[in-house]
């Protein structure tokens, strides 16, 4: 365990042993003599390593046939126009719901490739909740939504029920719970929360889904180039793949998506009853749409900021400074962070609530 | 040194201290108790990175005044596309030099934008030389150039002089050698090859060529949404620039650009000297024409190959054979290549030709 609680929002903290094992290799990989970073994409060793991470993808959110996993470089910011472009037809239109400044900015890139409806926004309250029970225009080619919002500390309990194919930026959940990959057209991820290093991008992809809009899409946008190559139409970031295929490996070992869904359930429940038992601290986003994935919070008193900082300073804490468009606290708690991080913040918000409440 | 000679053609060698640094970086960087890949990309220790990699460039590059330098995602490949978007005029073309298939690549993603002429091509002869004298259109937005083409061992000796902007792709043999960076309006290169691990590519831009096309520029693709974000629009990949900082540090500490240039002069006419005298080797590339930095070669008879292959593979000679398609054999010889190895492999070729010449 990190002598550091790492609450970081993204990157992230990692497993220690991930870590270890990637400081190793880029001395020496796989005996080698060789480091990682300096082989072949297409050097055996290497491809083994990319071929690891895209079966362990499959097999821990059981991705059924049909669905390719691609590893790919641009964040989710590219992906953004990567959805346009390879889902909606020339002409077509697609539904976006608007839950943050990352959601925004995928319906604005979307924009600029065709037409697009709004079909909800929680922009009215600062993003502090998920809107609910919205029509979905059947004649859209796509409803696009963001599962978990970090600067905001919301989260999707509950995916829309659609007629329509659904493309899903689980860029800041997945891994973190169990879901139905055959619900979705399309998943796409920046690795750098629950998967590993920034500098990846993961798409699962409904194949059966592709090349039905009729448009001239640029090679390296087009993700039927990417599953021709199998990763490998240039050189992919090495580095980041095998770091997330060893995240990958870490969580499989521990017991699966399965297993870390109780984990983040049991460190969510933890850090928000403290919030609500609390009287120096409240929640900002609405209770019921409150992520397991990041909290946010703010002090009652204004005033007593300093003392808290002081206080989760000299206890080890990282990283729990609130977005400026949210001000506060923000407590990120992904896959790697222990329950023991959890509960040493909530003993310094216990401690801080006896001094001063 | 390693204990392997690594002559990959990239992903490729980096310096042994490189390395270690970036090993132990990723166990606790900065002294932080936290890796380098758990960190926010906004906290100051990383932004240092960031900055210090720019400034890098442009220190060892003489960069002028009013060049802005990037690191981006998505490679070369990438770079591909932002460059008509970015340079080529809404209604205007682009003149492209086809030396190989990066060169011809950045070409066909030109033409989904907009028209391009082929000014010159060396694919009649699997590019094996440099096209010279070929007139350059002067209503066209901007010259392309490919300076080294990895596959077939050919560099550009001389740059092509240009009335109209020229845009150079020297993804493997940026920071080779001298170059005078204000005469080209770009200049972009994937870090796999002198400057680091794969997962970035660094540009280097006239800022006052920009915003001048008309065109509507998706955002990611955009140069200006980069330069205004100071690389940090989304979440940058940060071991990649963290690992191309270090080695632009190690290349200024041992003499710059000026020194490597020479470095990489004497191994490349030690290899050269020896495929020219040795009756059992010929050269690929036109002599005129041929790379410092990936040389190819291919025996004078086929039927040694297994003898060949054997003695340098006991001599712990890696990644020399040659792409599919020239064949034969590649030797490339980064920065990070010590002049020792090119002599272990000359060794190799003196002693074949002793035994079966």
């Amino acid at each position: 365990m990190s002598k550091v609680h790492n609450f970081s929002a993204g990157p992230c903290i990692l497993p220690q042993e991930v870590l270890q094992q990637a400081s190793e290799a880029v001395i020496n990989f796989n005996n080698l003599d060789l480091s990682l970073i300096e082989i072949s994409h297409r050097s055996k060793d290497f491809i083994e390593v990319m071929e690891t991470a895209q079966s362990l993808v499959k097999e821990l959110l059981g991705v059924p046939e049909g669905y390719e996993v691609l590893f790919l470089q641009g964040g989710a910011s590219l992906g953004f126009l990567k959805v346009p472009y390879n889902f909606m037809k020339a002409g077509g239109s697609a539904a976006y719901v608007d839950t943050g400044t990352w959601a925004s900015n995928a319906m604005k890139e979307a924009q600029k490739v065709g037409d697009v409806i709004e079909v909800a926004s929680s922009a009215d309250k600062n993003y502090s909740y998920i809107p609910s029970n919205y029509p979905i225009p059947g004649e859209a080619d796509y409803l696009h939504i963001t599962t978990n919002n970090t600067i905001y500390g919301t989260q999707l309990k509950k995916f829309p029920i659609s007629r329509i194919p659904v493309i899903a930026d689980m860029s800041s959940d997945i891994f973190s719970q169990r879901i139905n990959v055959s619900n979705f057209d399309m998943i796409y991820a920046g690795a750098q929360k629950n998967m590993g290093p920034a500098g990846t991008t993961v798409y699962i992809v409904k194949k059966s889904a592709l090349g039905k809009t009729g448009r001239t899409i640029p090679t390296m946008l087009d993700l039927e180039t990417h599953i021709k190559k199998e990763s490998m139409f240039n050189t992919p970031p090495v580095f980041a793949i095998y770091v997330s295929m060893l995240t990958l490996q870490w969580l499989k070992k521990n017991g699966g998506v399965e297993w870390i869904e109780k984990v983040n359930q049991d460190k969510a429940d933890l850090l928000y009853n403290e919030i609500d038992n609390n009287p120096l601290f409240v929640g900002v986003a609405n209770p019921a749409d409150r992520s397991n994935m990041n909290a946010t919070f703010i002090l009652t008193n204004e005033e007593l900021k300093d003392e808290f900082d002081k206080m989760w300073q000299s206890a080890n804490i990282s990283g729990i400074k609130g977005h400026r468009s949210v001000g506060g606290y923000r407590a990120s708690m992904y896959n790697a962070l222990p329950l023991e991080s959890v509960q040493v913040l909530v003993d310094v918000m216990k401690e801080f609530g006896q001094k001063f409440g």
